[in-house]
């Protein structure tokens, strides 16, 4: 392929950093001289246990997991966990959940199979302002909200539970303050690799309390202690995992590196953006701008009836999956880690340029 | 890589067909002139709908799945079937298990979290001699046990209740008797695909028995209707997977195609590697003749003393992960669906030399 790649908005699964692919693709046929794909190799055998290891410890190292954090490398995405924290957590069944978009929706109705559910708040504001109960099992919070582009900047601070972060579409993009938090889950579609794989970090203190119907290959317990191999775990979405974690620890920007060089590149690509936006009379942002995601950026033309050609002439330019999702309609820039700058460059200048033509 | 590839005997994750592999390196940064890598593709997104409906298509006719079953492609591989199995089927709690090796016995223990759960045979014997239930929600059968090695060569016939397999150590080796059977499962990383996606096929009248803590994203009935987009599933699994469902459709040998020509083969390679051991001294296999499996041939040396010196022997002739699962000892040789009958030429080469040298 010797044309430019075109840049890829989509919300997940998503742009991977073009390194990465590189590497999957020259490693195919023989990872290291063993002669095998990582895709053939026994998840028991040396070599695919020195490519977890390496993974595990990066990501560690990249996010600053306390010792007293376990992670696990485990299957079924947000929407399985959205089952599988309260198997794992509701042990007296009381559930909070703070309602802060769609996911955070999903996430409460599945709880109650298995909880009372407390709604404890139904749209962004301080923890403070909560209906918190103080007997409950934990607090649920969706982080980033892919669908509705509200991200909390600040975790909340809860002294009475548990706090329960689905952070699966801002994951690895900004630091974690694990001070706060007990649990937290994320999808690998969006800034980690392949669907498929879904991290788990979990506090060793809530590793027990797992109600009897709990499946055994999504028992926090039983992964943790078989070191995320109870069951063949998705090896080569580990793999992939493995080198974006390594892309992000080589990562340089603005004279900083790894982590912190990437956190500010998103702020830079989010504020070159939304500025874009704000500064049209053709597109508006409706997120509050305390809450505006970094990651997930909706938008909406004014005039409707301009969406089709806007995402034609879009695509032209190769600026790929830019419909926004079905439940809201209108438009979504995700502009996640593997995004570059040259891709919102290129985003902004679309539609600067469209304005002109149709505004 | 210029070097032939060594034959990779492991049990799971395993061999895959040298093409599919060439393809997905070539296909890496640029699926058919999408400008995008299929791990970057929106599984809502034309171009992933259609290596998805190709993969179902191509499966469906390789194993003439019959119209009244759906296949799901989920996540969480054959241990977590243990558990979605009876949360999805045992409706009135009563599950009935013939226990033929290390796998069906892991189902048991499982199914007992959600039901009454009784053994009808302990040990592999015509299904007119087990103690079935006439009232039981369902049979579960392991029709190849990949750490005993002994297969179903003809589906028990079961008249009072819905019959479940877990066929994923020889699914797609051979076809399937769908009157036999109410449901399917397979873990993908024997004969189909990366770790990480699990097939489930199921008859339509048996979708909507689930118990009220089947979590959503593991209902057959959620995931059926959702088409397997109700959470985000294994999209680069789905793809790799289909590129092997294409290659057996297009494999031939002795005059036959695709599933019956590659039945044909396995047949042949298993009848080589067990005259071989038979007509040896020096190695025995212990399963009775009428279930041997053609997968997965476990296989001790009568001097243990010589296991090390075997397997070292074995890696300098490019004859890899021979080594027996830790429950059972000795070695394995597992020749599935990849595995072309020149590997196993190699393998009974080298017990020969091995037992010139030791015997």
């Amino acid at each position: 392929m010797n044309r430019p790649r075109p840049y890829n908005f989509a919300a997940g699964p998503a742009v991977l950093p073009e390194p990465v692919l590189r590497q999957v693709a020259e490693e195919m046929l023989d990872w290291h001289g063993s002669g095998m794909s990582v895709m053939e190799m026994s998840h028991r055998g040396r070599e695919f246990i020195s490519i977890y290891e390496e993974a595990e410890s990066t990501l560690r190292e990249l996010l600053a997991v306390p010792p007293q954090f376990r992670i696990l490398f485990m299957q079924g995405g947000g929407l399985g966990e959205n089952a599988f924290v309260p198997l794992n957590l509701a042990r007296t069944g009381k559930v909070d959940v703070a309602v802060t978009g769609s996911w955070s929706k999903k996430s409460a109705a599945e709880a109650r199979r298995y909880a009372d559910v407390r709604i404890v708040t139904e749209r962004f504001a301080p923890s403070t302002e909560w209906a918190l109960r103080p007997d409950a099992d934990y607090v649920h919070v969706c982080t980033n909200e892919t669908i509705d582009g509200v991200e909390f900047h600040e975790l909340p601070s809860i002294a009475t539970a548990p706090l329960v972060i689905d952070c699966s579409s801002h994951v690895l993009s900004r630091p974690i303050d694990w001070s706060r938090v007990g649990c937290a889950f994320a999808g690998a579609q969006k800034n980690i690799g392949p669907a498929g794989l879904t991290l788990v970090f979990v506090r060793e203190d809530l590793l027990d309390r797992a109600l009897p119907v709990c499946p055994s290959a999504f028992n926090y317990k039983t992964v943790a202690e078989a070191q995320s191999m109870f069951n063949t775990p998705p090896t080569f979405a580990i793999y992939v995992a493995g080198l974006v974690f390594q892309w992000i620890k080589q990562f340089s920007h603005a004279g900083k590196t790894g982590l912190a060089a990437l956190e500010q590149r998103n702020i830079e690509k989010a504020a070159l953006l939304y500025s874009a936006l704000d500064g049209s009379s053709l597109y508006e942002n409706r997120v509050a701008a305390n809450c505006r995601s970094r990651m997930n950026v909706p938008f909406h033309l004014k005039d409707e009836r301009l969406n089709d050609a806007f995402l034609a002439g879009a695509k032209e330019a190769g600026l790929l999956q830019l419909k926004g999702h079905k439940s809201v309609g209108g438009m979504r820039a995700s502009i996640y880690n593997a995004m570059p700058l040259e891709g919102v460059y290129a985003l902004v200048s679309y539609l600067n340029d469209f304005e002109k033509r149709h505004g």
